[in-house]
């Protein structure tokens, strides 16, 4: 081009989340102890077993385009599980949409509903995504934080609640949407009953669309439960439900995601995944749809991988949460999800970090841990609008869904604190 | 909602590509002999083995996120060949991307760079997703068709010709790309090197990206060969090369497409990408890599998988053709691609067809076929903008890429035109 750079068009702008990007390079550089990014160091067996079951598999069609708004028996299996779950039956051909993870799933669902002049209402911390979607399809996000309340010592992620009067000042006439995560990343709160009938009252009130990212549903560890907001009254018809098949299965690789809801909202979503991408990955819905339909038959039972994987993170958890008091941290224990936030300020004084010109303090944490220790976690502050970010540089993210060999390398390397401390 | 039905967003309302869905579902109800879509009804062995190989692989890694960009082992697979290829070494890390199917390459591609005000000149036929991304981009499509020489019979794809006056009236100082696909789809045909050159003129003389759409790169019967405007003097820079790995391995449900280009332009591209999906899926971008590492050391050979794809693909084309001509077809004999179309006015005057109503007639009669004789084509028309449909009305488009014995029911069904003639 006769430019030394092409001018960038208004979306790759807003689009740039390059953070994420950042993280990659010194990752591949350094070569830290992962708990960065949310994905497995491992893959289950059924997940194996079931792609060894497609690569065998003497059905050519099922290498070839599937139908744009997914593959057959995905779409069968995902129906037979979440008309269990919601008890409404979900029609397979119409209410649901099989995407390229969760990822693609927000993408329509936002790219679909939102436009210039509409307000979505989003509720934060929020996956950092969230937001320039919001702002490429024309809208503006109305931030809603959660607040830790008081409760003292130990800290858990119930603590932090949704304010109903901050809620209800977020809605008004413009309000297209709003978006919310349960369990929510990074916290690993489950929303309360209560709180989930306060953003259902307000939607019904302001005739708004509830986008639900649930992709973290089966990461509930008990005795709490995952609670789906489509199932409150009044809420099936205007909610978008998204889930995860490569967080349901620990293979973040897959790709394969989905969402469900009432027809009338999915034809919108069917029509940009179709521009997008077209389809998903046939062999790969194949794949999960094996999984799915094994884990229906088990559900609710102790053979069920899904209640095997809450058991593994539970112990994963309480085994991290140990490790990070012993060494000056105050982490936020989660009651789901593969992540947690803890609290560094202990160490804040006692370390020499240069922070970046510009970086908020968590961000030059976390980068002096992967280059002085080898440990990688994210900053908080991702998770968060500008606002409101001061109030949250003290605290990293954690992500705990590894093999507990990994982990057992975190307590090595954070016995290395120790050399840098003044 | 309130409303029975939410309004559409102006992105949904153009992207409303129903014409697909309407031949799926017909496809689903009548279950034709389907020369429709165009995807292989078999998966080669190479591209099994490759799979399996995947599945029993014991790098747990392939099944986590890649890095956005894409999977390094895929980038570096496509930097050694495309390097080749192009005589200059192409960067993994910079000058390629790894998409969700070359759809999702011309998604990043028209959405990455194309916005309010700007004009995007289209080669006419066009696949006929390239019309909706532009429009949603906030571009305007500007066409140019290509024309029927008059050589007379036999037909052949290199009669319709790029006619240089047409193309530079359609180029000025809004124009931000030129869009063209060699091998073209639907007719077969491969640009000439002076069609190139004037395309390569006018980008130059504008300022203009070329999005060139390369999916059929592969299927160039000998001894024709498939030239790439990115080796053009001066257009290295400005232009962006998209492939297709479900159509260069007859895997269309896979799903993994690539673009490459210059540093300047990729990166517009992928923050598009991060924003649509993230990244491809892992072990597929996998599988694809080991396949083509395995294709870099036969290129050339006989025993290349894409010099046997190329052979099979021409015998296929001789035996349509011949079938075509013997039941009153005029086909257009392709020099390249998996498509022909076919002239069916012959026929017209002898099948009592019923148009729908605000249908195109090659619409009517493809669905006539499905409905009463059970074969599947494309209308033409679909490939064309509506000032440009009455005149391809009377071609209709048939998908070769099929086993050999499913083109031998062609000529059974062909036979049942006899007995709706009047
Ligand atoms: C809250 C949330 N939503 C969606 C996603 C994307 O999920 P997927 O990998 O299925 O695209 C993530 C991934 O980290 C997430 O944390
Ligand atoms: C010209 C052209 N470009 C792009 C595509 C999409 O390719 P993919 O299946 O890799 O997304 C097609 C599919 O038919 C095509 O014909």
């Amino acid at each position: 081009m006769n430019e030394e750079t092409i001018p960038r068009v208004n979306r790759v702008k807003i689009g740039d989340r390059n953070l994420w990007r950042e993280y990659g390079l010194l990752v591949e550089r350094f070569k830290p102890l992962d708990l960065g990014q949310g994905h497995p160091d491992f893959i289950p067996n059924i997940a194996k077993e079931a792609l060894l079951e497609v690569a065998n598999s003497s059905d050519s069609s099922i290498h070839q385009y599937s139908i744009s708004n997914g593959h057959p028996r995905l779409l069968n299996a995902l129906s037979k599980l979440y008309s269990t779950l919601l008890k409404r039956t979900i029609d397979p051909n119409t209410e649901l949409l099989s995407t390229m993870g969760a990822n693609e799933a927000l993408y329509c669902a936002i790219l679909g509903l939102i436009e210039d002049g509409d307000e979505v209402v989003v509720i934060e911390p929020f996956f950092d995504l969230y937001v320039p979607l919001i702002k490429m399809a024309g809208g503006t996000p109305r931030f809603v934080t959660l607040k830790k309340s008081c409760t003292g010592s130990p800290n858990t992620s119930a603590d932090w609640i949704l304010d109903p009067y901050a809620l209800e000042n977020a809605f008004n006439e413009k309000t297209k949407a709003v978006i919310m995560n349960t369990p929510i990343n990074p916290l690993g709160k489950i929303f309360e009953i209560a709180e989930l009938q306060k953003i259902t009252d307000l939607c019904r009130k302001w005739n708004a669309v509830c986008i639900s990212d649930e992709v973290y549903e089966w990461m509930v560890y008990k005795p709490r439960e995952h609670v789906r907001i489509a199932t409150f009254p009044g809420m099936w018809e205007r909610t978008l439900t998204i889930g995860s098949g490569g967080k349901s299965f620990c293979i973040t690789g897959w790709k394969v995601g989905w969402v469900y809801g009432p027809d009338k909202l999915m034809n919108h979503l069917k029509v940009i995944h179709q521009m997008a991408v077209y389809a998903g990955s046939t062999p790969l819905q194949e794949a999960v749809a094996i999984m799915l339909e094994k884990e229906i038959e088990l559900l609710g039972t102790p053979e069920s991988f899904f209640h095997k994987m809450q058991e593994n993170l539970k112990k994963n958890r309480d085994y991290v949460v140990d490790v990070l008091r012993r060494h000056n941290f105050l982490p936020v224990v989660p009651d789901s999800g593969i992540f947690l936030i803890a609290n560094w300020s202990n160490l804040e004084s006692k370390l020499n970090i240069n922070v970046k010109n510009g970086d908020y303090k968590d961000v030059g944490f976390t980068k002096w841990l992967i280059e002085s220790i080898g440990l990688h976690g994210m900053p908080s502050t991702m998770f968060y609008n500008k606002e409101n970010r001061n109030e949250m540089e003290n605290f990293v993210r954690f992500c705990f869904i590894k093999d507990h060999e990994t982990l057992e390398i975190l307590p090595k390397i954070l016995d290395k604190l120790q050399l840098h401390c003044t």
